[in-house]
């Protein structure tokens, strides 16, 4: 656990100047580098000490079996984690004769940099020796966004007042001894030696390199990872390479003066395949390489540079008045457009690709929580994780098949798009990720009028999508259309009936892909819907079943639920949180307690269900029954918070979700970073604060407000084309396109025309409502008291 | 499968005269032996061929790990699992050079004698062998009733035309090899050599004798099997012993003339413990095995028919007019007492000790259905059952105390207390085993007046089950009392809200505690019962939740069923039953759809908490919707049909329950026989036709009827020390005392006193009722149409 943050407090950058080896693993999360294709963590450049060692290519996993107890028909019986890859990262450095370790002799300086703007890591430190010899090592590492299969390392090592005798061994090594995880169901199951050497070879000289190949024994998977030099250091130089089945190594020993300094740049090429032949894998990394040497490092550099500045001018977001929220929402961004850079065709990872929590599966975190951020900053990421959905579909309609559904049944958890729920409760119940899938595609379609996309991905995943809804949901006799036995996003509760949050987003689904089909009509007879299938599905979303507690003028989270005994919170001691680890399921699914947003969460994206009075009293109702085990609830929280009036405490949940990480919150940092939960700082400042909704009809709106303690916030997003500047601060709120045409939107309701002239608009003055209580125990940190 | 039943009709036996040996695992479950300590298969003497090869000793389990893919909070992790013990059968016998196999050589002749009276099992068979050797062999077994530890064969072989050398191996095998059994969830899990080695000895002599003595490795158990043999042969005759870790072995050799015979009586005992040494367990069989032969095998005989001629005294069931009914019912009460005379705190297991079904663990069966034939036909083994429960009472309070819950919360599934169900929706959610159980105290008093028992042992039983509700219920704001998250009897429903049946047992616990409790102030305050606890149990039963659908005017089983979409019973193919092993639970538990019946079990239990129409009116709603998947089903179904009026219906629903095991219904009884579905048969015949009923107070009821088909019933049974006999025919109902004093009872609600002098009664005419129907594909097999 970080207990109080070590990183500094800067805006564009994230630094370490002390490295504690009990928060190795997390800062090699925080510190972790990718690209949405290659991920590498933060592990030090010579392997040991680490905490996990990790390196990940996007999709690369290894099938495990899934065992039960006493199985049931459909429980799928084998599950799919991601691997440790060949690590490329690994410089090992000699001394004289001694290695360079930081738990033996003396570190008298230690920074790491994460630029946020550079998209570099870099380190430095100066170390003596037990025997009492001193190195100034810097080693600045990268996994390029412009080239998708390359990353490289320099590293360049001084000594600091005599001649020294180093050595450099720079290596490839497969199947490192990775620690055994928790018996926290929610870390990694881990597999001890998951590659098989298939092919592995070293060449010297000017150039020297190395590539080993390696497959994985039960999916069937190749990969090939290369590595090439370019080494500069004093005359009295030798350089060897040479190879094995789990390890390639370069050798470079040099005797180095003072004056001198021993580096190398280290090229990294990284591919894998299910289908191509070993060779032609070979020369796809080999080609890598070869590409990246000729952009050469500070090309690397520079194209790192204008790819994050091309980013940022549409995506940042400033925060004035509170440093450590500004800190943290670029590194949030930061992340998730490493996580979604270059994804193509692959999923976004819970944790992306920055540790093994989850088993590096794919949840409704990318469509719910990360996609509306990049639809907003970075567009095309957005589509490509969307394409993987679509390139997965076959499986999806199977497992329909499988569940005797029509269309398309996403799995709950995932790599390669077959279901790996091992508990299907909480997980293949959850049924609202399809309708979360649907969400994401009407919402990218709306933020970018593709009609590209439109035609080819997102009319099939509205259909299949709508297909599975018609026939998971029925007609009641009063003509309602009811979804029973479904989980929603509060995994507290399971396989309940009429799940408000899943009924209401199913209905928008249901409606969506009516209405497509209606304008592409063409496209939809090739996908086989009839005048009549549209037709029920729009009946299906106009009938659906909206539960409501008209005693408590409350809308229950399913059927029944208002009347459930409340948790005994008062009697739940502290440590007993997350709930899930010390109570069965069995309580927990029976009794009024919420573990992360759910109608709140509905109230959010399905805004125009709800009157004013009933967001106010839902979120109040729900606010003290709701314990935030998931890193996914407070940014919810947030965002109807700030939007039903409670300021304060919107801002505590937005810094919630947005020190999740910096601070481990979760303690589980360590697995890897919560992408959803960095992007709900985004979606908490722009959604919440910046009252931002994209209605399903009509304009873009806005409702900014500020609470006390931020002075000014001000976001950038892109839409339609256009780069829009929102300003809010204590005198009203600027607005200003920074590129594209005049755009429409509304101002708090108003309807407002914004061009490349700031127009400043007041904010209407706020109603105080009194505060909701949290469960006992579970009150936010505040905000305020944080001086 | 038996298509049709091998096995002739008889009334007071059961006999196989031919041997398919694509029956021989049904067959080694339906003629399996014992006294609920001991159960032996059903096993050939010569061991080969063998379905299943079966030893049990009650409670004599291994542990075995419970794996999930995704665990959960409490998640039992290691199960217990029934293991196949030293197998004392075993008798070889070579034929000049050839060994005796039924499968090599001619069966001239082979018949397979049940003797139901007898409680033995006898084997005659002459066989030629490939080279053309004849022998006539008679073999017969016993498990016996009154000396628990023993069971005993007499073996005799004869030569045919002409003198021939046998050698008779008599032995004693631990560790036999046993096939793997189908990927079916409810069979058994194997342990494949589940026994260690601790001792063996064999002793020579006019006493040829041996012992092996073995324990288990996780569970630590240890049992001692011996042998003893008295041998009668020609002057011509060798005899030898020897034993081995796991083996010991008699060796009879002799040369035997036409006209004499080669026989011997194998005298067995077993024991086992958790904590007795080695000498001691050895001393307990040694001494068993002595007390055997003491008594002899003629006494052994004798004893058994004793026993059972007591047994039938009070038991016996007449059914004229339908032979094979006649049978089934006798075969039936001779598993049910074979499973319960012995067990002497330890559990009646849903397959007796007949296989290794559902891991030999016991469920509700015990109380729910087998109890009840117990408590009226030979009480002291209902009360043993009990008094088991009440032996693990400290696990069942741990279990509640994991749970949240206070009192006792009884496992779903155990052989040794501990709950070992894997996957907790139709495990530990079942919490009506609780109440249950506290039916089978309150039946068992109400028919015994045993007020030892209550104060021993049905007091503590009915205090702790009540906590138990108090505690998993609660007052909702209405003031009614709501039990949340539950899994009712039907499996294809699971963690409901109010389950109709949960609601109504659990509101008779609480009630009958409360009662007890004033009864017997001075013990329940020796359990910390005060007053006021007392007092919340009465106010929980009085505000007991009963849902209704008042549109529908039924009883929905749980809240919100009737709302539910139905089965759609025309699309699923007639091999598609059972269902759970052919579509997922999560479409199963929200349809409407019954596996076995729930509220008509509650109507059967709690008769007088639904009207005479309400009975009508739910029967035939939840007759159009239950598939009977399980074994448990129709004997139910049997007695609300008869009740309400549907008499041929009853009688197709007694013939599905009589006939599970002998015409193999469900295709399982290979893995053990189903004992509450046995008891089924009795409980169908005198619940149902007799329409006998225990009400909370006042006298026992018979409402007596008969179906076209059944010329006469007559059922004795024994109720607060009499026997009471009751013939009912197409003239009325005769009603005598047989033993005891003269008792009240009511007849179709007239009271009556009845005596040794017998009554005659009319029975009062019936109204027909439009027939229910099943769901398509699922009506029962008519008992009319069977010639």
């Amino acid at each position: 656990m970080i207990s109080n943050a070590p990183y500094g407090v800067e805006p564009w950058c994230l630094t370490e100047s002390h490295l504690d080896l009990n928060l190795i693993a997390q800062s090699e999360s925080v510190f972790a580098l990718s690209n949405g294709h290659i991920g590498l963590r933060g592990n030090l450049d010579e392997g040991d000490p680490h905490g996990l060692p990790g390196t990940y290519l996007n999709s690369l996993f290894e099938d495990r079996p899934l065992p039960y107890a006493e199985a049931g028909y459909g429980f799928p019986e084998m599950g799919q984690t991601v691997i440790n890859v060949t690590n490329g990262k690994i410089i090992r450095l000699l001394v004289n004769d001694e290695p360079f370790d930081i738990r033996y002799g003396t570190v008298q300086s230690h920074t790491r940099t994460l630029d946020l703007r550079g998209g570099t890591l870099t380190r430095n430190v100066v170390w003596t020796s037990p025997a009492g010899h001193t190195v100034d090592i810097q080693s600045v590492r990268l996994v390029s966004l412009t080239q998708r299969a390359v990353a490289a390392i320099s590293y360049r090592v001084k000594p600091v007042d005599e001649t020294l005798r180093l050595v450099l061994m720079s290596e490839l090594v497969a199947n490192e001894e990775v620690p055994r995880q928790s018996a926290d169901p929610r870390a990694a199951a881990i597999l001890s030696k998951p590659l098989t050497g298939e092919e592995h070879y070293a060449v010297d000289g000017d150039n020297p390199r190395a590539v080993l190949v390696h497959g994985t024994e039960s999916s069937k998977l190749r990969l090939a990872a290369g590595m090439s030099h370019a080494i500069h250091g004093p005359a009295k130089m030798s350089t060897s390479t040479e190879s094995f089945d789990d390890m390639a190594r370069l050798l470079v020993a040099a005797e180095v003066a003072p004056e001198e300094e021993l580096s190398l740049i280290k090229y990294l090429g990284y591919g894998w395949s299910s289908q191509r032949t070993r060779p032609a894998l070979i020369d796809q990394v080999v080609g890598a390489i070869a590409a990246a040497k000729l952009t050469g490092w500070d090309g690397l550099l520079a194209e790192q540079r204008q790819f994050l500045d091309e980013f940022w001018e549409g995506a940042d977001v400033e925060v004035d008045g509170d440093v450590e929220i500004q800190q943290a929402v670029r590194f949030g961004l930061f992340h998730i457009i490493q996580a979604g850079a270059r994804t193509e065709n692959r999923p976004i990872p819970a944790k992306g690709l920055t540790g093994t929590g989850y088993d590096g599966h794919t949840f409704w975190d990318t469509e719910t929580f990360v996609l509306p951020v990049l639809t907003y900053t970075w567009p095309e990421a957005a589509a490509d994780a969307l394409r993987w959905r679509y390139a997965v579909m076959d499986k999806a309609k199977s497992h329909a098949v499988e569940l005797g559904l029509d269309g398309a049944a996403f799995p709950w958890r995932t790599i390669r798009g077959q279901e790996c729920s091992g508990y299907w409760p909480a997980g293949t119940a959850a049924f609202h990720i399809n309708a979360d899938i649907a969400n994401a595609v009407t919402k990218y379609l709306d933020a970018t009028q593709d009609e590209k996309f439109e035609r080819e991905i997102g009319l099939p995943l509205l259909v299949e999508t709508a297909r599975l809804w018609r026939s998971l949901g029925q007609h009641d006799s009063h003509g309602k259309f009811r979804i029973e036995g479904v989980t929603g996003p509060d995994e507290y509760s399971a396989v309940k009936d009429n799940n408000l949050y899943t009924n209401l987003m199913a209905q928008h689904n249901l409606a969506a892909a009516a209405e497509l089909v209606e304008k592409l009509d063409k496209e939809a007879r090739e996908l086989d819907v009839t005048a009549e299938e549209a037709a029920s599905w729009r009946d299906a979303a106009n009938d659906m079943y909206i539960p409501y507690d008209h005693h408590l003028k409350v809308h229950p989270q399913h059927d029944g639920f208002t009347s459930y005994a409340r948790w005994d919170f008062k009697a739940t001691p502290e440590d007993h949180y997350p709930l899930l680890l010390h109570y069965p399921y069995f309580q927990l699914y029976r009794k009024q307690v919420v573990k992360q947003a759910d109608v709140v969460l509905a109230m959010q994206l399905r805004p125009s269900s709800f009157t004013d009075e009933q967001k106010r009293r839902n979120f109040d109702y729900y606010e003290a029954i709701t314990v935030r085990d998931s890193s996914l609830s407070p940014c919810t929280q947030a965002v109807i918070a700030a939007e039903v009036g409670h300021l304060d405490l919107a801002y505590d949940y937005l810094a919630e979700a947005a020190l999740m990480d910096l601070q481990d919150r979760e303690h589980n940092t360590k697995d890897g970073v919560h992408i959803a939960s960095l992007a709900g700082a985004w979606t908490a400042l722009v959604g919440g604060f910046g009252g931002m909704r994209a209605p399903s009809s009509g304009a873009l709106a806005f409702s900014p407000k500020l609470p006390p303690g931020i002075i000014c916030l001000s976001f950038r997003m892109r839409y339609r084309g256009r780069i829009v500047q929102v300003k809010i601060h204590d005198h009203g709120v600027d607005y200003l396109l920074l590129a594209g045409d005049p755009l429409e939107i509304t101002h708090h309701g108003e309807p407002l025309t914004i061009t490349g002239e700031p127009q400043t608009l007041e904010i209407p003055p706020a109603h105080p409502l009194p505060p909701p209580s949290q469960p006992f125990g579970r009150v936010p940190q505040s905000r305020h008291g944080r001086e």
